[in-house]
C-alpha cells in the first residue's frame, strides 16, 4: 500500500469546524452530507469531516468561557480509545462507534472523515486505563510533559515505548473498521510541537497497517518547510498556515506561503492552506449567530484561484445547506476545478505588495493557466510577459484564445504581455 | 504581620532531598531531627524540611525508570489538599497530617517545614474535587496548559480566578494548622514558568492570611535578577541556581551568581545558593547506596566561606546520623556563624578566572571580613589591596591582629595588601 | 591612585549634547561655563563637558541628512589622537588642544570634561597613520569588523595587540596633559559591542598611567547588569539606559532601570540615568530652533527626585545662559542636593504601574528620605507604611516633623503610614 | 534580455580560490584555462573565474596574520571603480583591466568570470571619490554601518541614494567592456547580511543594463529559503552553504540543503552547493603547501553526484595543471555530465542518517536517474522502491536494463526494489 495512491488529486470535501465550532450533531452532519451529495459530488466534492470533539460530553456548553472546557468527560472505551458523544452521535449507541454515520456516508457516495488529537487522553493516563493488544498502561505510555497548549484533552505519548505504536495501532484499527476514510491530526504539525515528529510517524505506520487508504492531514501548521521531505513520506496533507479566517490579512498572507511551498505539491503530498471559509460560518461561535463570510466576492474568487491553482486541498467551512447561489457557482466552477485536479508545475511568476501572479501547466490537456491576483486595494491592471511563463516550466504561449474561467471572456493575451484589469483584492484565472 | 520579620537572619536547617530524594520516612526525620537537636541547634541550626513528594504513594518505587512516577497515586483529602502519605508517615493517620511530626520536632526546640509544588494536583482537577470554603471545584480553577516541565504532580491555579486565592488560603491555613514554619515552594522562580509570578503574591497573601510566621522560600530557580524586588516583596529565601550538587564547576560558577546578586541580600530577603552537598549524600539517588561529597575538604571550606560571607541560607544536604567530624566542625564553626549573622553590606571585591575576594562587615562587633578564594587549579597566594575593602563600604583595617576563622591562626595584614596562601579550591577567611 | 576616589559623590555638571549636538563652539563653551560658575557652582555643580565630534570639521552643517557626516574630515595629530577643530575651538591653535580652554574653566574653579568615542579613527587606520611611542601603525591595531552601528568616526581596536593599549596610553596622556578631569567614552557600554568589554579595561589603565584623577563616565547603556562589578572596577559612572530625552514614558520607564541597579551605587560607583533634559533643549537637532523641555514642572521634579534619592549623576541637558526661574531652582535645592550627596542605601519600597516610593539615609545627619512618586495619569494619594523605610535599611520614623523638600513644608506622618496627594506624574520628597 | 536564458544548464568551470585563496596571477590563471580547455573543455567545461581580491597590492603578503590585509592599498580607477593589481595581472596595464585576459580566455572558447564584493571601497569613500555618471561622491553612497564582517574591502551602499544605483551601473559597465561573462558577487546572501538584498536587486538591474548576458551568481551562503523567489528572480546562481571544504561532515550535511532546496532549480536558476574541492587544493593556505582533497575516491564521487542529479554548477576548486588521472575521469563523466544538463525534477526519495536516494528525469531521452548513496561508515546494500521514483515524478522502471555510469556496469533491477551494495560514504548512479 503507497500513501501517495490514497489522494492522486487534492482532496475536496467539506469540515465542520468553521461553522459548527465543537458542537455538530450526527443530525447537522447527515444534512451536510445530503445537500454535498446533491449539489457537490458531481463536481468531485466528496469528504465530509466531522472536526474536534467529536468525542466530548456537552461540547459547546461552557463556551463563553472555554472553547474547550478542561477536565470534561471524554468517551471512552476500556482501551483508551475515544468514543463519539452518545448524546449528539446516537447512531453510535451500542458500542458501534461511526460505523452507522459513515455507512449513511457511504450510501451517499461519498467518504468520511474525522478529527484527532496527537497523544492519549489525559482521563485515560490519570486513571490507568488499558490498550488493547498491550499489557501496558495508558499512564505508562502517556507523557506528563507533553501536552497541546491550547486543547486540555490529550498527553502525547513516549516514542520509546513500543506500547505506544500498539495504541496507535489500536485507533486506527478502530477507524478503518468504522470505515473513516480521512484523519485529520492536530497538535501535531509545528515548530514548538517537538515530539510530535516522532508521533507522525507512528501514525503512518498505524494507518499502513489498517490495509485501509486513509488520508493523513496534519494541523494546526505552519508546517516547517525544512521537514517538507518527511511530511511527504508520512502524511497527505500538511497545513502551511495556522487556522486561517476571512480576514484579507490573512489571505494576502497566504500568497507568502504558497512561495515559500511552491514545488512541495505532488500526488498524495499537499502542502494545505486551511478551509475555505467562505458562505455562512460561525453558526457556533461567539455569539452562535452564523454569519456572512467576512470576505467580499472578489476576494473568494482570489482564495479559490489561489488554492486551485497552488493545488491545495479544498474543504469548504461554510454550512451547506440553504447555500447561496454566488458561493455554490464559486465551488462548482468546472473549469477551475479541473486545473486544480490537473494543473502540473504550479509557480508563482510575480509577487509585491500589489501584485501576484501564478501559472501551471496541465499537460494531459497541453493547456496552461495563467492567474493574475490585484493584492492592492484599488483596481488595477496587472499584466505579466507571457514569456515567464513557458521559462518557468509552464506553456508557451503562441497566440490564440484566452479564457478567463470565472467569467468565461474569451480574449487574447498579444504578442508579449499577457494584462487584465483587476478589480481590488479580486483575481482574473485564464486558461490559454 | 511582615515577612521580613521571619527570618532575621539566613534561615539553617537540614533538608531531607540530597539524601532521601522523594522517599524519606517520618523515622528518618526523626532521627535527623534529633541528631540536629542534640548537636547543631547549639550553633544555631533550626529547620528540618522535608522535600518533595511525602504526599506521593509508592515514591521512589520505580526510580530506575521515573524519579516522579507518572500519575502515580497522591494522598489527598476532599478538598483538594494534600496529605502525607501513611505509609511513610504513620503519625498522620487519622487526618492529622502532619501535626503530630511537627509537635515532635518543636518538642525538640526546632522548626519545621515542607516542600510543595505550585498548584493544584492535576488528579483533584480530573476528578472535579472541592475547593474549601468555594463552591468552585478544582477543575475551573487549574489551568490545563500549566505544567511543570520535570514533575507530572500538579497544574498551575488560574490567577483570575478568585477561588484559585480560595485553594492557596486553604492548604496554608492547612501547613498552619499543623504547625509548618517554612515552606519550600517549587516550580514556581525561573524564566520559563510565566505564569508562576501571579502564583507568587497569591502564595505571599495566602501566608500572612495565616497569621503564623512562615518562612517562604522559592525554587528552583535561577531566579531573575530584574525580579528581585518582587521576590524582596513576597518571599524570603529564592534560589539563584538551579539544583546545586557537589561537583566544582557548579561552585566554581556560583561565584558568577553571588556576584550578580550582592547587595540584594536583606533581613528577611535571601538570594539563595541551596543545599550544602556535603558529608554523606544521595542515598537514594541511582544505585540507592549513600556516598561521600564530592567536594574536597578545602572545596567544602570554600562553600561554606561563600555561603556565609554572602549571606546565603544554610540547608545541610546531608544525613545527619552519624556525620563525621570534618563536616560536623565545618557546620559548627562558632566564628564563622556568627559572621552568616551579623555580616553586612557584603560586597565581592575580585573575580577572576584564578581567584574571587569578598568582604563584609559586623558594625555591631565592629568587625571586618575578608575572604579569599582560589579558583584556580593549583595552590596560590591570593592577596587583596586592603583599602578596597573599607573602599566597598566595609572596615577599614588600621593594622592590628587579623584572625583565619577556619584555623584559629592569628596573623597581621601589613601596612597595605592582605595576602595568604590558598590551596586549590580552597579559602581562608579573615577577622579583623 | 584609586578611581573610586575620583568622584566620592555622584559627578555634577552640564553637557553639551541635550542643546548643542555635534555643534558647540568654545564660545558657547565658555558662556555656559560662566554662567555655571556665577550661579551653580555654590551648590555644587562643577564638569563642564563637550559632547560628541568636537574633533569633526563642519560638524552639523549636513543635518538635514545626517547627525555625523559619514566620512567627513577629523581634525588629527600625526600620532593618529584626534585634536579639537580649529573654526569652533580656536583657542586650540599651535597644537594647544583643549589646554587652553581647560584652563580657562579651571580658572572659574570648575572642572572640565569631554566626550570619546572607543577605538582609533577610521581615517588614521585608512591613512596608515602612526601611534605615539610604538612603530606599529593605525592600520595594524584598528579592527576593520569593530564598527559603532550609529557614528562612522572610529574603528575599535584588537585588545591582542599591545599597541592597542599605548595608543589609549598616549590618548589619556594628552586628555591629561589639557587638563581634563572627565571623559565621557561612548560605544563601549552595551549588550552588542562584545569587543568593547576589553576596551573599557585598556582605557582604565591608561587613566591609571596619567596620575590624573580622571572621572571615567561609559556610554551609551543599557549597561548589563551581570556586568556590574566589571564596571564598578573601571569606570565611575556608566549608563544604565539609552539616551534619555524629554517624554513621560522614558522617564516612567527609569524607575524600572532603578530598581534593577538600587545596591550597586558606592562612592566612585555610580549607574547612570543620563542627562536632565529640563529647561532650554534641542538649539541644534531638527529645525535648529531651541524649544523648552516637553517635561511637565511636575516631571521635572520627579525626574530630580529619582535621580537624587537614587544617587545618580547630575549633567544638566539645558543651555545655560537664560535659564528661567524654576529650572534654576529646580537644580539648586539646597536639601535635594544634599540627599545626592549623603544619602546612602537607596532602595525602592514600592512600585507599580500607578506609584513608586524609595527611600534613603543620611547617617551623619541621621535622618530618612521618602521619595513618593504618582506614575499615574491622575492626581493620586500616594502611601507608604512608614515602618518600611526602616526595614529596609533606612531610618525608623519615631514622630516629628516631615519635611517636603520642593516646597518646604512641614508636616508629621503619624504613626503608621506616610501619604502625600501627589498630582500626576509629580512627586513628592521628605526627609523625617 | 531574460536573465534565465544567460546560463540554460548550470554553470560548469573553475574558480581559483581553493588553490590559490587571494594570491592568483595572471600567469596562473592561463595556464588553468589552457588547461580546460585542451581536456575539459570538450565536456561542458567554460567558465573561468577569479575569485577574491585580484585587485588587492600585496595580497597574501600578510598570510600568517591575515587573509585579508586590512586597509590594503587596492587598485582604482578615479571613479571608485577596482581595477586589477598590476603586478599580479600585468597585461590590465595602460587601463585596460581585464580586456586582455578575458580576450585570451575567449580565445580558448571559454568564459570569463571574476568575484566582487558587494558595495564600493572604504578607501573611496574615505577619499572622497568620484562616480562615473553622478555628481554625487562615494562618500555619500556608501553606508558607513555596513560592512562585511570577514573582509575589509568594501562598504555597502545606501539603496535609497539613486547614485547607488549608477555606482553599480558604472562598474557592471566597465566588466561587460572587458568581456566579463559571470559575476560571483559576495557578502551578499546570507540571514544576516540585510541591506544586501536591495543590493541584489540594484546589480541585476545594473547587469540588464549593460546588454551583456553575464551570469549572476550570490555568495556567501546559506541563502534563505523563504527569499528563493528573490533569488530566482535577480541571480543565476545562490550559495546554499557556507564555504564547503574537503570533509565529510560537510559533505554529508549537503544532502539535507539539497534536500531544503529541491525543486527550486530551473534554467537560469540554480541553488548552489559551492566548489568541487577535489585533486590538488590549498596551495595558498596556511604553510602555502598544496595539498590533496581530504575526500576518499568515493566521497569524491558522491559529491559528483549528488551535484549532478540535483542539478548544481559544478566549479572545479582544483588546480587544473597536472590534474591526476582519478580526478580527470571524475570531471568527464559524459554520462554523468548528461543528467547535470538534461536531468529534471530531481527528487529526493529517502534521506536518515545512514542512506540517501535521489532520482531524476531525462525528458528528451525518456530515462531516469536513480542514485544511491551510502551514508554510514560502513560498506551497505542501500535499496529502494522503484515504484518512488515514478510516484515522485521520475520515470516508471518497466524492466530492462540499468547502467551503473561510474562503472559503466549493467543491471536490472527486477520487479519491485533496486538495490546496489555501495561503499561507505559512497554512491551509486543509474540510468535505466
Amino acid at each position: 500500500m503507497d500513501k501517495n495512491q490514497f489522494a492522486l488529486t487534492p482532496p475536496m470535501g467539506w469540515n465542520s469546524y468553521d461553522y459548527y465550532n465543537t458542537e455538530v450533531t450526527e443530525a447537522q452532519v447527515r444534512e451536510n452530507a445530503e445537500f454535498m451529495a446533491a449539489h457537490l459530488k458531481p463536481f468531485g466534492w466528496e469528504y465530509v469531516v466531522i472536526d474536534i470533539q467529536w468525542y466530548a460530553k456537552d461540547a459547546g456548553s461552557q463556551s463563553s468561557r472555554y472553547q474547550y472546557i478542561p477536565f470534561g468527560q471524554l468517551v471512552m472505551d476500556e482501551y483508551s480509545r475515544l468514543l463519539p458523544d452518545l448524546v449528539r452521535f446516537p447512531s453510535s449507541a451500542g458500542g458501534r462507534g461511526f460505523k452507522p454515520l459513515a455507512d449513511y456516508i457511504h450510501s451517499l457516495g461519498l467518504k468520511f472523515g474525522i478529527h484527532v488529537m496527537r497523544g492519549i487522553p489525559r482521563q485515560a493516563a490519570h486513571s490507568h486505563m488499558g490498550i488493547l493488544g498491550s499489557n501496558v498502561r495508558a499512564d505508562e505510555i502517556a507523557d506528563p510533559s507533553s501536552i497541546c497548549p491550547w486543547n486540555p484533552d490529550m498527553y502525547g505519548v513516549r516514542p520509546e515505548m513500543p506500547a505506544s505504536q500498539t495504541y496507535y495501532d489500536s485507533i486506527y484499527a478502530l477507524y478503518a473498521d468504522w470505515g473513516v476514510d480521512f484523519i485529520k491530526c492536530d497538535d501535531i504539525c509545528r515548530e514548538d510541537a517537538a515530539s510530535a515528529h516522532a508521533e507522525i510517524a507512528m501514525i503512518h505506520r498505524a494507518i499502513m497497517k489498517t490495509g485501509r487508504p486513509i488520508v493523513l492531514s496534519l494541523s494546526p501548521g505552519p508546517a516547517k518547510i525544512a521537514e517538507a521531505q518527511f511530511y511527504a513520506e508520512n502524511a497527505n496533507m500538511w497545513r502551511i498556515t495556522d487556522d486561517f479566517w476571512d480576514t484579507w490579512p490573512l489571505l494576502k498572507d497566504m500568497f507568502r506561503r504558497c512561495e515559500l511551498w511552491q514545488g512541495k505539491t505532488a500526488p498524495g503530498c499537499y502542502p494545505d492552506c486551511d478551509m475555505l471559509p467562505g458562505g455562512k460560518i460561525g453558526g457556533c461561535f461567539g455569539e452562535k449567530a452564523e454569519r456572512d463570510s467576512g470576505f467580499t466576492k472578489d476576494e473568494q474568487i482570489t482564495m479559490m484561484t489561489l488554492w486551485c491553482i497552488f493545488g491545495a486541498p479544498l474543504m469548504i467551512g461554510a454550512k451547506l445547506p440553504g447555500m447561496d447561489e454566488f458561493t455554490l457557482k464559486l465551488l462548482t466552477n468546472r473549469d477551475v476545478l479541473h486545473l486544480l485536479r490537473n494543473g502540473r508545475g504550479a509557480r508563482q511568476l510575480v509577487r509585491n505588495e500589489e501584485e501576484a501572479v501564478w501559472t501551471a501547466y496541465d499537460a494531459g490537456n497541453d493547456c496552461g493557466y495563467l492567474a493574475m491576483f490585484n493584492l492592492s486595494d484599488e483596481e488595477r491592471a496587472v499584466s505579466c510577459w507571457i514569456g515567464q511563463a513557458a521559462a518557468a516550466g509552464g506553456k508557451a504561449y503562441t497566440g490564440g484564445p484566452a479564457v478567463e474561467l470565472w467569467t468565461g471572456k474569451e480574449t487574447s493575451f498579444g504578442s508579449g504581455c499577457a494584462a487584465a484589469l483587476v478589480p481590488a483584492h479580486g483575481a482574473r484565472l485564464f486558461r490559454y
